[in-house]
């Protein structure tokens, strides 16, 4: 494993921007575009991902499952309106000498707009994410890993983080 | 439009940061100039944004009314202390390449502090803008929408987000 | 002073990244190696450093100090299980042309969870460091003032901010 040179930094500062607008400001619809077609994101609570458990609370295995999460999510967000805001933050970057493969980790805060309330915080974590230059010579995620340092879970996590 | 390479970018997140130094640990009276003298400020509701309505609940034209703006809200600091943190990140830009204007947008969130209070959220957005190379070689702002998420106002907003 | 370029500003990014990342997820036990031997930690309410005020409500003038006060946390820890998330942001930085030293600045949140609630803002402020290239040819802190905007002092501040 090598650390990354500026250059490549911001690419991959420039494609989690792409992740946090698309999920904040839409269009929701290409967000899965960010992910390679074979993929893993999972949603882990930090007390299962440091005892090596597998449960997730949101898994999807492929590019076809992130749309189909996106429009169920959707739905339900017209039943309750809501804006989300992402900060991601001190990526850090190394490749996989062998595969070419970048492992990166990221620090996120997600905050939660309800009407009629003050702006709160909903999520916070970090980004365990595997990277890869695809066909098209874009950055995208083959694997995300989402671990939430909340031990409550919001019911309401039916929205990718 | 296309995007900017890492150097650019690098001076655009300067850019930011001295934004976000200026207003939460000042000097605040520096923080006009970085916006060109003739220039547009608004702070938008996202509700009223996305609706294309165009009522900001701030709005300046040019770098003497945000001169102003700062003067007014000093006074009105001086009867309620309050400290206000900053955090500018996911900064995403590109090109015109008509104009050479950059169009870049960013997240914030904005944390308050009251006296013997905990910190809390005060506003969450993102700031849309259009940023040129002014006459002396600096980025300037030329144009920056702050649109925050809240749907609530908080009476106290004299101040620039 | 002058200003760093894209490529010591990407190192820097790094140095700030780790930080954040061995504070939250460790090993702690390496986030010393983040100083220098000798060093300086300060731990300051803004309002003392506004004042010029010299009280520190943590202060550590070594890397074994630091190892100590390590230490202590986590024993602190076992009896009040929590988990913190930093974002550091906005960081800008000069270097001093007579000593080839660093002058940074960041915005940081902490953020924390407690068992069964919800995450909250736990601090926010600002790093001012001085920051060197050390005989290995690593960037380390040579000082670190963090400079924390709440009033209010939480009791449990046993932990680097």
């Amino acid at each position: 494993m090598s650390g990354v040179d500026h250059v490549l930094q911001h690419e991959l500062e420039q494609l989690y921007g792409r992740y946090a607008g698309l999920l904040d400001d839409g269009p929701l619809a290409d967000w899965p575009e960010l992910f390679t077609e074979e993929c893993l994101y999972l949603l882990i609570p930090r007390d299962n991902f440091d005892l090596g458990l597998p449960l997730a609370i949101m898994r999807c295995e492929s590019r076809g499952m992130l749309v189909d999460r996106i429009r169920a999510s959707q739905e339900t967000m017209m039943y309750e309106p809501r804006y989300l805001r992402h900060q991601i933050t001190n990526v850090r970057a190394s490749v996989d000498a062998a595969s070419g493969e970048i492992h990166a980790s990221a620090h996120y805060s997600l905050f939660e707009v309800l009407p009629d309330e003050l702006p709160r915080v909903f999520s916070i974590g970090r980004y365990l994410d595997r990277i890869v230059r695809d066909g098209d010579g874009r950055l995208r995620f083959r694997e995300k890993r989402c671990v939430y340092d909340s031990v409550l879970v919001a019911y309401t996590i039916v929205y990718p983080i």
